[in-house]
């Protein structure tokens, strides 16, 4: 062969540059780039290609409705972490956003503020409340917190077989004051899915596959930007090797633990419980 | 943001440079730095990721055993040709290697010498005659040649519901004097599957969906280098717009119409046919 087959990248990178719109061309010809780059700069064989067609198929494969297993794979090697931070150009008074991850239902019912979204699943009692501000720390009427969280065994619902009803989740509306009130359980740590394509390379090096415990949260609000991330439990374990990169330290909040007693909507709670305070900053829709 | 990522690259790197064995490190990681590299030039935004993710999701979920999506997207980003392309190390006096398709069946029944696998199929009868030699033209005897094709309305056997017994494929074994005769139907260009995740690709550039006329070769024999490769009729259409990066110069031939009257193979054939000469050389299997 006379040359690693630039000539060859040259005339891929042509082509591609013939899609629209423009956007589309940039991100094709990009990625032909950056493909071909890595296969030259590794030397890639045949057999590892192979092996990769097959992965890329089996990962397609094992995805449904409700398992990721593409959005896993992202996770894992940093991209949708990075892609979050390139993202977010807001202002740094706004809330840092984190990655979504693979367990996000859409459609969770509409609750009010103080529903136990946990509705008798085990596990310690957990209080979140705060108001939802904008940059200037004005309360943002009637925003809607979109909460998502793992059982105590690491199980999001997703992730279950046969559940009719939404499981620890669900759309909390904030008041006219910006004041939501979610109830829930307090989130444990836990590996992420370990059986399929993404578990199978996870196991092949000496990354942990442990997630820090966690709550997703989704903000949304007409006029802001859209607000997708999690919160942390201050001095829990991992949160120095989360293995989808998904840590932010404006994301981690002390949870507080109270003696049985009024939570703070006012409910009496017969056990200990968890309160943690935290208020959402929304960036406005344009920045 | 203070940077635009470079950090989580960094640690995204590291981490993947645990994998084990040092190959699958340095795989890992050079897919993570040109991953990074990608989103952070082109400014990729969530909405694009997750389109891609969703198409991700989708090639995968249209594969199966018989249909290789993921592979005709390698093919059509060139990527698949330059991966052959860095593989064959091999004398620039083998036959050059080509993309392999996502067409090729194992198994297909073994076949003598001459054997039409066309076997009745509508089209022009051709031969396919010569002899599989070493670097220095001294005949590699028993080699297999696994031969596969699209029918003249350009559907491969895989595309094709029920079907019972193999179809327009063969493994011929050429004699102790290297010499092979392979029988069959003309092949037609013909656009790549256009109702999948790729076609879509496709149809959103100014790509021409064409392949052009060819007929697959995969050349085995213990001691040689594995050869995969393509025959092109001299002259057919599209050989210099091939949607998948296969033609080699060294691989177009002259297929020659003769009338009514002796095959090579001593067939008397009652209508007009097409013959090509053609001498695969094979690399020794330690180059």
């Amino acid at each position: 062969m006379t040359d690693s087959g630039e000539s060859l990248t040259e005339e891929a990178v042509r082509r591609w540059g013939t899609a629209h719109p423009p956007r589309m061309a940039e991100l094709m010809t990009g990625l032909v780039r950056h493909l071909h780059a890595f296969a030259r700069e590794v030397d890639l064989t045949t057999d590892e290609w192979m092996t990769a067609m097959d992965w890329l198929t089996r990962t397609g494969r094992i995805s449904d409705d409700k398992r990721q297993e593409f959005i896993l794979a992202s996770d894992v090697l940093g991209l949708s972490s990075l892609v979050v931070q390139l993202d977010q150009k807001s202002d740094e008074r706004a809330t840092p956003a984190t990655v979504l991850g693979p367990f996000h239902i859409d459609g969770s019912p509409v609750v009010e503020s103080g529903f136990d979204m946990s509705e008798g699943l085990s596990g310690t009692p957990l209080f979140i409340v705060g108001r939802v501000t904008d940059l200037y720390g004005r309360p943002v009427p009637s925003a809607v917190l979109d909460v998502w969280q793992a059982d105590v065994d690491g199980a999001y619902e997703s992730q279950l077989a046969d559940i009719d009803e939404a499981r620890l989740r669900a759309q909390y509306r904030a008041g006219a004051d910006g004041k939501y009130c979610v109830r829930t359980i307090a989130p444990l740590g836990y590996t992420i899915p370990m059986d399929g394509p993404v578990g199978e390379l996870i196991s092949r090096t000496g990354i942990s596959p442990y997630r820090p415990a966690h709550i997703h949260f989704l903000v949304d609000q007409p006029g802001y930007r859209r607000l997708v991330t999690h919160l942390f439990p201050a001095g829990t374990d991992h949160l120095d090797s989360d293995v989808v990169f998904g840590v932010k330290d404006a994301l981690v909040t002390p949870f507080v633990e109270y003696q049985p007693g009024p939570g703070p909507d006012g409910t009496i709670m017969d056990r200990p419980f968890l309160v943690t305070h935290y208020d959402f900053v929304l960036a406005p829709a344009s920045s």
